[in-house]
């Protein structure tokens, strides 16, 4: 089947408003082994919008399009269509009921222009996704139609809910398609497809591709074949080997940030986190905070930035920062203990660098980052050297110390709490 | 002129990258009154750009084409534009010496492909942005092309240098447009709209559009006419006036961040700052340490997400914690004061509230925000009720910390250091 999308809206071609649901669709369409040829973005212009309309249903099998369904006078969708494919429209009943409840829920006041929210082309069938908007289908010589509404949320409820599962069934009994999405970090994209090409017995008939989301990459397996279970199956071996192979990088399916998963292993261990940040500067308290819930498990932090405050709230020595300077793999650990007994924490993590643009030395470049890591076991430093701007640098730091977290907490799992 | 812009990209509709080129383009035609009337975005696939060059030639009179420029076998552009248009390609000398320059310069070794880099239609005209990658223009029928390479660094710099230019030219002896884009904080965008009526006689004349860019309102004022001069002279005082009514909300013009106005404010004054954070976890050092050169003024903060780290590291009292609560004004204005006293900072900024989504209570839902300032001169308190997601109420806490620490400081500008 071939596809494509027409997404309208004037505030789509003036740069107001980024185009989102046609990009969204056609990703998940080609996830489904569905991809479409084409996106045509025009302004809320009756004549652009038929003229547009004409092609794709001379030339597609199947065509969404978003937008321009609403009550105002800029709506023109239902009216180009019926004008360009000569539809009668009718006024949809349920559609018409609907729209009444809303409104009474609302106790808002019934006006004539609600009217046309309930205007269909006679045969269509209204595509109603339970909540919110509602769009419809329908079918013009060989091809198609699928009219949904433009608001993002509105839009992905009905395309994931009533749309994909139409055009699945639609497309007919075709090859199982199995896919998983993995999210990385850690590695190149070159040195995540060496290792995959490595697994090549147990990689064969999947297909993967790479998505980088600095700072993360996610790769995507797809498995096709006749028989779902063995695809995952297969998908699962593949995954299995990956895991031992590259087990640090790998932080798990694409659901779930860096930080959920730091938040689980830190709710499973039963230990309670305090971070020190100089050159993260609050980032990764942050990140850790987004998570609902965190207060159980993250007592706070210290963003140290300054020499004093190092000295003052996190008992740093001034010797250490004058013999080994704040930059140092002796003042990461003397953070990472200092924070975790400021807070009274199981665990204290510490990161000290020099994000840039200025501040750097011959010997320790913009870039130079140490972590810090207090367990209740011992402390542990590590340095590396970052590249990129100011906020990169931040970025990768951030993702690294937490990351540093991640796997100690899983190599900890199973020892009981000190 | 009617313009549009054809995208051209696999994985631009595969959703591996998100579409940009285009909608820059047509943002800053719009601004320059050039709009365009359709985007089409098209996989690289030979016969799908010719259909979608045809369709542009007879219906445009200026047409953008981005991507498929490049060495490699999916970079389609130039053959199927020579194929549809009937016309025939040339080796270019100037870009082929271009090239050869740029490969010698990296010590990097000749490769036959290369060559296609310098293919360009006959008595078309390369666009040379001096640095980094040609594209070219030519006139077909009435319509002018143009050529543009897919990345996007390269793109924006030979569309912002030379194409827009050309297109302004073309259009000939227009109206004068100046533009003024300001960034808004603390109003929805109908109380902005009452204001700017509100100033009937210096608006007149002058259109105005809203660009929402969470959580900031952005403004475009746009002003037409014949002179220069006037025109500028006339935004100057409908800002003035605007200022004037609405100074606390206006944060400047659309370059720069709050967090830089707030560490420009904090070099003028040579004050320094600590904060302590409760509810945003961080977000506001994060915020301020993006800023290059921030450690000139920000001394450090102390994220305490316990009740016990308000009590050990900013020294709020336990019996206020117990009377009032972590949320409630005495302990943001304790926050405050002891983060001061702690970072021995000239001011102290300090935030406690819920984020949620849980944690809510009747007599404080979740988005109840405090704020405490103190300054050299005394320590105040804010309360706020915010709406929405966590993150979200995160955002708009922090932003309002920020927003109200640049007041305060533009108010105390002038006022020596104690």
């Amino acid at each position: 089947m071939r596809g494509e999308i027409i997404a309208t809206g004037t505030e789509l071609i003036t740069g107001q408003v980024a185009e989102c649901n046609a990009q969204y669709a056609a990703r998940r369409l080609h996830e489904a082994s569905l991809p479409v040829q084409c996106i045509t973005i025009v302004a809320d212009d009756a004549l652009m919008l038929r003229e547009a309309l004409a092609r794709a249903v001379r030339r597609s099998q199947f065509v969404l399009i978003t937008g321009g369904l609403g009550p105002t006078d800029d709506d023109l969708t239902v009216a180009a269509a019926a004008a360009e494919l000569d539809l009668k429209l009718v006024q949809d009943a349920g559609v018409m009921h609907k729209i009444h409840r809303f409104l009474e829920k609302r106790g808002l006041p019934w006006e004539e222009r609600y009217r046309r929210l309930a205007l269909i082309p006679e045969g269509a069938t209204v595509l109603d996704p339970g909540r919110g908007a509602c769009g419809f289908s329908l079918k013009y010589g060989d091809t198609w139609l699928f009219f949904l509404p433009g608001i993002p949320q509105e839009m992905r409820a009905l395309f994931n809910g009533v749309v994909l599962p139409a055009l699945i069934s639609l497309a007919g009994p075709r090859e199982v398609l199995v896919q998983r999405r993995l999210r990385l970090f850690g590695l190149t994209e070159t040195q995540v497809q060496q290792v995959v090409s490595g697994l090549a017995g147990l990689a064969q008939g999947v297909s993967w591709g790479f998505y980088p989301e600095f700072p993360e990459i996610h790769l995507t397996l797809t498995a096709k074949g006749e028989n779902r279970e063995e695809l995952e199956a297969a998908l699962d071996r593949l995954i299995g080997a990956l895991s031992r192979e590259v087990g640090e990088v790998l932080l798990g399916p694409e659901e779930g940030s860096l930080e959920e998963l730091v938040g689980l292993r830190l709710r499973e261990t039963k230990f309670t986190l305090a971070v020190a940040e100089s050159c993260t500067g609050g980032l990764i308290c942050h990140r850790l905070t987004n998570v609902p819930g965190a207060s159980d498990y993250f007592l706070g932090g210290v963003v140290a930035y300054s020499n004093q405050a190092k000295v003052d709230l996190l008992q740093v020595m001034e010797e250490t920062l004058a013999a080994r300077g704040a930059v140092s793999q002796e003042t990461a650990v003397a953070m990472a203990s200092g924070v975790r007994e400021a807070f009274h924490s199981d665990v204290g993590l510490a990161v000290t660098g020099i994000a840039g643009p200025t501040g750097g030395t011959p010997e320790k470049p913009v870039g130079t980052v140490y972590l810090g890591l207090a367990l209740p076991w011992g402390v542990e430093a590590q340095h590396h050297l970052f590249h990129g701007s100011r906020e990169q640098i931040k970025t990768l730091s951030a993702q690294t110390a937490l990351n540093w977290l991640r796997r100690e907490l899983q190599h900890a799992q199973g020892l009981s709490r000190h």
